[in-house]
């Protein structure tokens, strides 16, 4: 998508053909700051230290990076040290091992000669095949925005909902929510986004704002306690959220704060839509109550971090010293809650039958 | 309430009989700071630059306000020009409004010489009553989480949600919302509080928390996006709010955010309480939708306010310097949502039946 009216990715290989290039995106949305990654240390930093985030780009993040420990040392414990390096960055991540899978298949039996290229080549391919599957998902869920626009008899504009940021920064190029958003903007659709903030980390407020701004999607920034107040006063056609593992049955864990935007929509009759990679579906388990809700750092909800007038970011207090608080990571919305599933290989209801209709392979 | 150990309100005479004394709510919950308030103006600058807030605080404020005036001018004009200052400083407030209406009421046809004393008199009235509304509250209130307690056969704690501040800082003493939690706590039930921390402006995490803690109330702030998984997880009993305005037909109009909390309430089958003092009942209206919505500035949504670690007090931006914001400051909880109203009468239904039962010369 466009930065400053320039097509970009969020990783790419440099002109040298030897550096990986980066956004830092701790930097946005006040600084773009390209970061060159040249060593297996680069790249296991960047994604412990969050400068790359989004399960998509966290995964392509390390298939470079074992590309690049390769050009270090392309010997078998050399591979088994970086795989084992960018595991231990982002313990959860499912992509990330997902990837470092990949990569190590690509490479077994690879002459060490070889490896250099072999792993480049690799970690190419798995960036080239996020960006397909997440312009598929914009090509299915471009639909559901011209239907809306259709509905509306060409008046106004089509007015969509987001949380979090699941959008081309979380993957390597269009996102997952939000590819279905640039497609309409593409086609001409007129769109406005409603961006919640996404406390505690703000992704919605940094990022999706930032991104939505630089291709030129027009959109508003909310406190995530007025998203039910704009569907109530009917400002939202439709919401389109991301998710970070949807199970069998069709429930969705994301972002923190899904789940009570799910209900809104439910009580205002307003579509709720979730779009994910396949790969993100969790065929083993059927329903989303045994998902583990990761409990992350009191911190970031005690503070808020944020930029002064003269470009510093810095975390401010919001609580008293002697106040607990508690962070939970993601909530999980129940199928029932969810109008469909957009994937990459069409749209379908949240539920066993409507994903085995798509992949019917995992009957 | 207690500060340090010790009962204090948000506003008193001082022991020379002329200060009117406040807490600086601006410096909480990292500082008690008292003000004293010795002219017309120090209370007219105390309740615009919101040092007191919450509708019943700033009514007595104003009375105070009055009586500071009547100690300088007490004469005709001095009496019209103190009222028209006062009620310049927040346009919206309906306590203010009328305790200024109240003062004027008190003070017409009284000699000048003895109108300082007799607006002193009116003045503490007022606060007094406040402080009897409100104990009410919590006498009517408390039931309801005994109840709780009750139906937990004493194991555990009783778990209440909360939103924003409904406690003894936005009125005189006690609070509405808050008033049961105080006399739960007094009465030796177990009780605990999750405080949203309620962007925009985090009156849940600064001073929710603070009134708590101070008074030894168990808590824990969440960010406004977690209220509906701790109600999913089974860990609220009951939710308990204030509110700005209540219609005659039991819709609550309160701090942007309280709707949603009350869709994940009902979805998770737990009592969605709204405590509230007889006068912020709008007997004139019988539906939320014609409420009007206050647009407060975007900044409020765009920036933070919170505390460095050196102790100033700052904003830092979250959002690109481009993208819109929009500040909705409060939202429409319709009467379907609300189990029963609390008020210094007893507990009632959301609706003008239940409201007329305990409010009959209403009829």
């Amino acid at each position: 998508m466009n930065v400053r009216g320039r097509p970009m990715r969020t990783i790419w290989l440099a002109s040298d053909g030897r550096t990986v290039e980066i956004i830092d995106q701790t930097r946005l949305p006040h600084e773009v700051v390209i970061v060159g990654l040249v060593r297996l240390d680069d790249a296991a930093r960047a994604i412990s230290t969050m400068q790359v985030r989004g399960a998509p780009l966290i995964g392509a993040t390390a298939a470079y990076g074992v590309a690049l420990a390769m050009a270090e040392d392309p010997s078998d414990a050399g591979l088994v040290a970086a795989i084992s390096k960018l595991a231990a960055t982002r313990p959860t991540a499912v992509n990330l091992r997902w990837a470092l899978a990949e990569m190590k298949h690509a490479l077994q039996g690879v002459p060490e000669d070889r490896r250099p290229a072999a792993a480049l080549a690799r970690a190419d391919e798995i960036a080239e095949a996020d960006v397909a599957i997440n312009r598929a998902i914009g090509d299915h869920g471009v639909n559901l925005i011209a239907e809306a626009w259709r509905r509306k008899d060409g008046v106004g504009r089509v007015d969509v909902l987001t949380h979090c940021n699941a959008g081309w920064l979380a993957a390597v190029d269009w996102g997952t929510a939000l590819a279905p958003i640039y497609r309409a903007h593409e086609d001409g659709i007129p769109i406005h986004v409603w961006v919640d903030e996404t406390r505690p980390r703000n992704q919605g407020a940094g990022l999706t704002a930032w991104e939505l701004g630089e291709h030129g999607v027009a959109h508003t920034v909310i406190v995530d306690n007025a998203a039910g107040h704009v569907m109530r006063e009917g400002l939202v056609d439709l919401c389109i959220v991301g998710t970070d593992r949807t199970t069998a049955g069709g429930d969705v864990a994301n972002k923190i704060g899904t789940y009570t935007k799910a209900l809104a929509a439910r009580d205002n009759n307003i579509p709720f839509y979730v779009a994910l990679p396949s790969p993100t579906i969790d065929w083993e388990i059927e329903c989303g109550a045994t998902i583990p809700i990761e409990r992350r750092d009191s911190r970031e909800v005690t503070h808020v971090e944020g930029w002064t007038d003269d470009g510093r970011r810095i975390a401010v207090r919001l609580t008293p010293n002697n106040s607990p608080a508690v962070n939970y990571g993601f909530d999980v919305t129940p199928a029932r809650l969810v109008t469909g599933l957009i994937t990459e290989r069409g749209v379908c209801p949240a539920s066993r039958a409507g994903l085995l209709k798509l992949f019917p392979d995992h009957r």
